[in-house]
């Protein structure tokens, strides 16, 4: 098949964005750009048998791909808006596309974001999105806005999608939310806008809490102390944690996309009306001091952050 | 090795834009836009052995990443601003990343763009740069515009890239201005600017003049008549071809990276000042007629542009 014969049966789909002026196919995609906004953009690269297993299907695949991205832009706090997409492919397989491509285009309808270019390549299956974002002028969440007595806090549970990796690894049956977790996270980007002004630093948990805060303290140039019996952990993952005290998986356990936060004290009765308007949880487990680094009250056996080499 | 340290010691180097607010090392990257401008963006993998042989150098592969996408930016007439590398790396080599980072920073410089932000994950090298440029408000060179009696022209000469990855699979020795079009192709920015407001329709040839001049005409819904006595083809080569008269090197060979385009007749004088301006040679090779596809006059023996699949 012909590359172009592909992009147009599968990644031409309307946008309903007036600002894409120009999208895919030509040598470059053209979008008017409003005033009084910065651009916010990002590149992340899934490698099966990597980021994800080998039996991991297309929807799953797509639906990962360009939620990883939507995070990083939840993070900065911005507004999605485009995206460009390399896809290398070891052959072309009709039906995989079909479901890659119809996941990837409903997941873009749910947050209004649109695929305006790319590049199809033969090789081992690999997914890279590269996404782009506009922030109000000034108002982006950075890692480097911690302060010393700002509270700690992280979106919904952590460990659940590197329990199900775990489980699957160990040929367990995963829970159907841990997996969900792992397959189909979703990206903050409600909670993302809504920290505009609130937080004082914030990141999103791709590698695991334990290295993901450490950048903001790095970035901060502060320390902070968590508690692991804080710790927002699913009912499931709770049970197994109560037998072994091994809280790794919820420390050093990547893939949940939930961000993590810093709140000054003057902040923090807001965050009970914005958990309530995103319809997610929000939990304080510890608080920003000074600098020393990460201490985690009540952990035995902390393994490693998901290491990239 | 860890990512982290990775990215410090071989991405983070300081540039001199001032409208990249906060690059490498948060989530995402933020750029302030000027108004009046739109952004154009589009997205290009290189894979090792299918883009280029397994033994290009680290510094050769660094340049042809970066050149290729400037390429479409160059052939949008707009001005490259900004871009994010997705690395995949079987090992970090480090005296193979030093040589890569340096040749990509030294384009960059070149040509005045930022690398923002980037990803490195673990598997066969591949290279995927995600570029972003901006173009005064509906500027844009677009494929769709060509008219019929349209001039159509090429800029430098063609075959070059594809005559030296020829000759290396041919165990012959390329001749050094050939290999230097394989590996160090120069992306025709200047000229892209220049043909603002005087082209009707532009593209940049990486697929084969055959194939790339092809969209032209589809976009613009004409035909075209070009002529393979006029192609400019450069010393060596012509030599082979007066043998064999085969031109499917200059009429498919890709990797070129110049650019075809289209002008109506009342901009042609203008032409022989923009090549002088640029440095470049500029050759009409044939003229747009109403539709009917591509008739090449004099070619015998034609293969096949560069098949994705």
């Amino acid at each position: 098949m012909h590359e172009f014969d592909l992009i147009r049966e599968y990644f031409i789909w309307s946008t309903n964005q007036a600002s894409v002026v120009l999208g895919v196919g030509d040598d470059g995609a053209i979008c008017d750009i409003e005033s009084g906004y910065q651009l916010v953009s990002s590149i992340d690269t899934l490698i099966a048998g990597v980021h994800f297993p080998q039996t991991t299907s297309a929807a799953d695949v797509a639906h990962k791909a360009l939620a990883v991205n939507l995070s990083d832009i939840a993070a900065m706090g911005a507004l999605p808006k485009y995206y460009t997409l390399a896809l290398t492919l070891p052959e072309v397989n009709q039906p995989w596309l079909r479901d890659f491509s119809q996941s990837l285009k409903q997941l873009s309808k749910q947050f209004n974001i649109s695929l305006i270019g790319g590049d199809t390549t033969k090789g081992n299956l690999s997914i890279t999105i590269s996404i782009m974002g506009w922030i109000e002028s000034g108002k982006a969440l950075r890692r480097s806005g911690a302060q010393i007595g700002d509270g700690v806090y992280v979106s919904n549970t952590l460990g659940s999608a590197a329990f199900a990796l775990w489980q699957l690894n160990n040929n367990e049956v995963p829970d159907v939310t841990n997996l969900k977790s792992l397959n189909r996270p979703i990206p903050q980007l409600e909670l993302g806008r809504s920290l505009q002004g609130i937080a004082s630093a914030c990141i999103d948990i791709s590698d695991g809490l334990e290295q993901d805060l450490s950048h903001i303290l790095v970035a901060s140039n502060v320390g902070a102390v968590i508690e692991v019996e804080k710790l927002p952990i699913n009912r499931v993952l709770a049970k197994r944690i109560l037998k072994d005290g091994d809280y790794s998986l919820p420390l050093n356990g990547g893939d949940d996309y939930e961000l993590c936060f810093t709140v000054p004290e003057k902040n923090q009765a807001m965050l009970g009306d914005i958990a309530k308007h995103c319809g997610i949880k929000i939990t304080q487990i510890g608080v920003i001091c000074a600098s020393g680094g990460l201490e985690i009250v009540g952990a035995k056996n902390i393994g490693e952050s998901y290491q990239h080499f």
